[in-house]
């Protein structure tokens, strides 16, 4: 693999510690690379940073409005969520109005993200379940699309299913790929996730950030989708997750999303553009300090919202006294030209 | 940052989904290099991976002795352990017959990394408490050596503190270095992390495999405890580590240890070698995958032994659903000559 520039940085004390290589780009609705950096054309696995695109046919097909779907719930078809009480309830309540429960999920089952509901889930003597699943928002989407296609449900999360063809076909069309001839590999809660150029993503998120050459059908449901995940962040992550954070400090002028193994990607609204990056060492610190570079980078963020996000931007790394030994932050890679 | 070399790799389907670069030594006692990958003179902070050294005036004061630790109890003051019962039970007896306890340490809290711990800890209505702590070990190391030596306990994780100052003038003459003039900064635990070049660990690593030029006390003090890590390895880590299993398989010949930020260090008894590597992205699991790489590339395994930790050099990445959807290995670096 060739070699990416450093786009996060870890110190303590006088040193920098580790770093975090990567590539990034900023592209058009158009697929016009406005901003990249490291090989912007490399094959990756978008993992759950494409989960907006694979919650398009929930909205598509109908069924999100069949069954009455909020933004709440809407939010949670994009998210990889904390098993949070919030999260968990509401999937529970959404599958019922389905006419199906948790056990109808094939993502399997993992204490929640969030320490402080794991150790409250382990105090009350019971065990996660797949509603605790960081994807099971997702998962809720999937099944409501088979339900209300007619689609036999179980198997859903294969890669010949209906549901997951649908999701396919979607998602080529917003990323200019082909992806039913693309490598792939199957993701942590049990689907495929297909590799693709780096470039395409933030091309597909450009298009959610400026949907206004997308068919009428598709330009609803991507707005809508869009409009979810910023009126409901904490549904999207979870709390004080730097992922909501960003999103409630942005107003929603910038929608975003991680993804395991380094990515990340963000619609600029304001903008009209996509971003998607990924970090070569698949850390979430590396893909959220890097996300913190190249917005301020692009300038993303007015100087109002980088106060508002100086905990997040520049992370205290501290001792487990609470006394601050070093920071996570964005490498020092400059203002881009234009913005 | 210079561009280091990969050393580990993580696969999902066809693909290469991510890196881990870095740079690692191999060295002799007499600090001459047998194998280098990428920069071995960066300044590093060894942080946990360097627990033997500061180990050695626990034993060489006599304060090992007067309190009849024996050899479990050695390895655990050279560990980060998960946490368990094995570990948070004999750090309490130990303190117990020093006439401490666990609220004389000051290394803070956490909850076991051992996740099944974890759970029980958090099912019983408990809370962590110091003895919890990974470096709890460590840190009971250093308050048996402050009581034989007539310190005041209190501020012991000082960098003036009298035992920090023996443990920098001790690991000043293990590395070479003069380490009270180096840069430090400050470990999870709350004592001094003091950077210096990755060469002069592996050198000291390579006196604790070699120890016959040490001074009668040093060799012996090195001795017991490299035979402590080797006789308990569960101690030094956990049920089912990584670092456990590389200590069990290869019967002692490799006593190794990772550190925080992709820090790892081995003593290759066998060969009389020292070894010391980081990733520089600071995972654990690049520093696991490239330890098992160098490890084979220099042949500190015998055919047999590789074969017993097929498991832990090549390691299964699985769904949530328990599914293999790829792996994390070594990257083949190959054959370093003349092993």
């Amino acid at each position: 693999m060739s070699e990416n520039p450093v786009l996060a940085e870890v110190t303590r004390g006088d040193l920098v510690e580790s770093v975090h290589r990567g590539s990034a780009v900023v592209a058009t609705a158009d697929g016009k690379v406005i901003a990249g950096w490291g090989d912007v054309n490399r094959l990756i696995y978008p993992r759950s940073s494409n989960k907006i695109l694979q919650a398009i046919p929930l909205v598509e097909t109908g069924a999100a409005d069949r069954y009455n779907l909020d933004q709440h719930e809407l939010a949670l078809a994009c998210a990889s969520h904390m098993g949070e009480t919030i999260h968990v309830e509401r999937v529970r309540a959404w599958l019922g109005r389905v006419g199906l429960s948790e056990t109808d999920l094939e993502c399997g089952s993992h204490w929640p993200y969030s320490e402080a509901s794991t150790i409250a889930l382990a105090k009350s003597g019971s065990v996660p379940t797949p509603a605790h699943n960081n994807c099971s928002g997702k998962h809720s989407g999937f099944v409501t699309t088979a339900v209300h296609m007619g689609d036999d449900v179980r198997g859903y999360v294969g890669y010949d299913h209906p549901v997951q063809k649908r999701v396919t076909q979607t998602m080529s069309e917003m990323l200019d790929v082909d992806l039913f001839n693309q490598p792939w590999g199957t993701d942590g809660c049990g689907i495929p996730t297909i590799a693709l150029p780096l470039v395409n993503l933030a091309t597909a998120m450009a298009r959610c950030a400026d949907p206004s050459k997308l068919s009428p059908k598709r330009k609803d449901a991507v707005e809508r989708l869009v409009a979810a995940k910023a009126a409901a962040p904490v549904m999207v992550s979870g709390t004080g997750d730097f992922t909501t954070e960003i999103m409630v400090v942005a107003g929603g002028s910038v929608v975003c999303k991680i993804g395991a193994e380094g990515m990340f990607t963000a619609i600029l609204r304001k903008k009209g553009l996509g971003l998607a990056l990924k970090v070569d060492d698949g850390t979430a610190r590396g893909a959220e300090a890097a996300l913190g570079a190249i917005l301020k980078s692009v300038g993303a963020l007015s100087d109002e919202e980088m106060e508002g996000l100086s905990q997040q931007l520049t992370r205290a790394i501290r001792n487990r006294a609470g006394l601050q030994v070093g920071e996570l932050r964005g490498a020092p890679i400059g203002k881009v030209a234009g913005f």
